[in-house]
């Protein structure tokens, strides 16, 4: 398996413009936003959604500027929704990063999660592409409605269904990676075939990556992951490795606390983190994982084999095998 | 002057169809939100911007359909970012009505702002023209730079500069009204003088409005005005009305007070809202807001002199005119 780095190398000179564009139309205009969108990209990162929708785009003889608009497009959209959920659920840090929210006031950092969608749907018209844009907007709209239904049927003790899980982390993380390689096959004028298989691959891939998040949320400490061990349960939210765990133990105690939002000391979640560490739930989860990954790599068939489909073939590897 | 229910009576119809196509699109997909759209849609005002987007489309053979979708993107626009303020502001009221930041969580407030921004960049995708998304686009960065720009400034006791308040009255309301007509001359090919012309309308009865806007903030009482009498003071914003009284009484002790963010007792406020009133400066601010509206007016004569001209004529008169 190749290394990830190499994998990213092939659009290395690529993501520079992207990264440029992102930060040249905001410092332009506002020149405090523009040191936020350098904090906020300092925070690293992979960057695997606009580097996805380059190589998406690169499939075809793709206009390079409107491409990279794209990528900034779809990185940015990507920020400005985490800008506004550390401030929803009170997160101090990304990354291992401190959060804007606490530097900044709400009210800046509500607007400052705005301006950068307002950006976002500017660099996504830059394409040219209104069915782009209507991608972009309908995106937009799947992750803010998966985070509200979250949002209203959290804390109220119920383990979700299979398909209430799959809705959540399709608006959460498949919608976008799934965005971006629709739009950059959209934007190289691919064929309906062709753009349904980078379709598909973003969606499987994103899929994948979320659940391999879920999985990461309860592996590793505080200090390789850059916030608290089990965080989404802290909050009562069970996320796959939870869901198989309470298949096994449906009356566990201190899980049915977590999720009904009662409180759950430091010492009962640590033990609950051990016994779900030990239960073969996380290698449950991850053999999911990794039967998503090769739909997302299956996927790929249809398209030429050139260096970035292997590109992509090996990304899709990453997303299961990566460690904290 | 022909009664501002007439004049809006010209599109009555149209209009109808606009709020079917602010409620349809949301309920469809969430239903929580729909009954959030339908409570900030009944609260009512005169809708003006999605009316003057109608008008301004219909000196052409623009297609209705997009016309409907444009004028429903700008008010659903218009809709977001007052959640969003509300939000900011903590208001509790608007137009009379509990905001929503009173019955929803933050987060689901925040959540519920940016899902009428997708929503209303969808709208404006439905247009098919990109030029109106970019627009869009645009104006949601100059809003929410306006905004920014204010909650960084404001409190450190300073009164704006002249340029300052335009900046921030084109930001806060000027920039929609204009984007609104100019996008509706843009739905209906107009040639790019007539373009200019609506937007110099849209932006010049924008600021007017505005400046209108200031005025009524310092009269009538709490229970005609919806909110507090004097909000804006009262969060240590200088709007024209004090900017002119300042000039003629630069050290006034509560005004200083205020813009610093001081502390300053509901008898003080009280106090010198009466000076201001006596003052003559209301007056003075609406002889300006009268000369904006004359340009606005003046604008127009490079139209066809039809019914949706003096109409449009009317309502710029109505935006000097109105009373609490």
């Amino acid at each position: 398996m190749a290394n990830i780095n190499q994998l990213l190398g092939l659009v290395a000179a690529d993501m520079r413009h992207v990264e440029e564009k992102m930060r040249a139309g905001v410092a332009a205009r506002y020149a405090d936003l523009a040191a936020v969108v350098d904090y906020l990209m300092g925070a690293g990162g992979k960057r695997l959604r606009p580097v996805l929708t380059l190589m998406a785009a690169s499939f075809y003889p793709a206009d390079k500027t409107k491409a990279y608009a794209l990528a900034a497009s779809v990185e940015l959209l990507h920020t400005a929704t985490l800008v506004h959920d550390d401030l929803i659920d009170n997160a101090l840090l990304r990354r291992g990063m401190p959060t804007l929210n606490v530097s900044w006031s709400a009210g800046a950092t509500i607007l400052a999660g705005d301006y950068l969608f307002a950006r976002s749907a500017e660099l996504a018209a830059e394409t040219q592409n209104i069915r782009i844009v209507t991608i972009f907007a309908q995106t937009l709209m799947a992750i803010v409605g998966g985070e509200l239904q979250q949002l209203f049927s959290d804390g109220h003790g119920n383990i979700p269904t299979r398909q209430e899980y799959e809705q959540r982390i399709y608006a959460k993380t498949a919608s976008l990676f799934a965005a971006g390689t629709q739009c950059g096959a959209i934007l190289g004028g691919a064929s309906p075939k062709e753009e349904q298989a980078l379709y598909d691959y973003g969606y499987h891939l994103g899929m994948a990556f979320q659940i391999v998040d879920d999985i990461l949320d309860f592996q590793g400490d505080e200090e390789t992951l850059g916030k608290p061990v089990a965080s989404d349960l802290r909050q009562g939210i069970a996320t796959l490795p939870v869901m198989l765990f309470v298949q096994k133990f449906p009356q566990h105690p201190i899980i049915r606390r977590a999720v009904s939002r009662e409180s759950v000391s430091d010492k009962d979640m640590e033990s609950v983190v051990k016994e779900i560490r030990a239960s073969g739930c996380l290698e449950i989860a991850m053999t999911e994982a990794r039967q998503l990954v090769q739909r997302a790599q299956t996927a790929l068939a249809v398209l030429p084999d050139n260096q970035y489909r292997q590109a992509m073939h090996g990304i899709a590897d990453y997303a299961v095998s990566r460690q904290l």
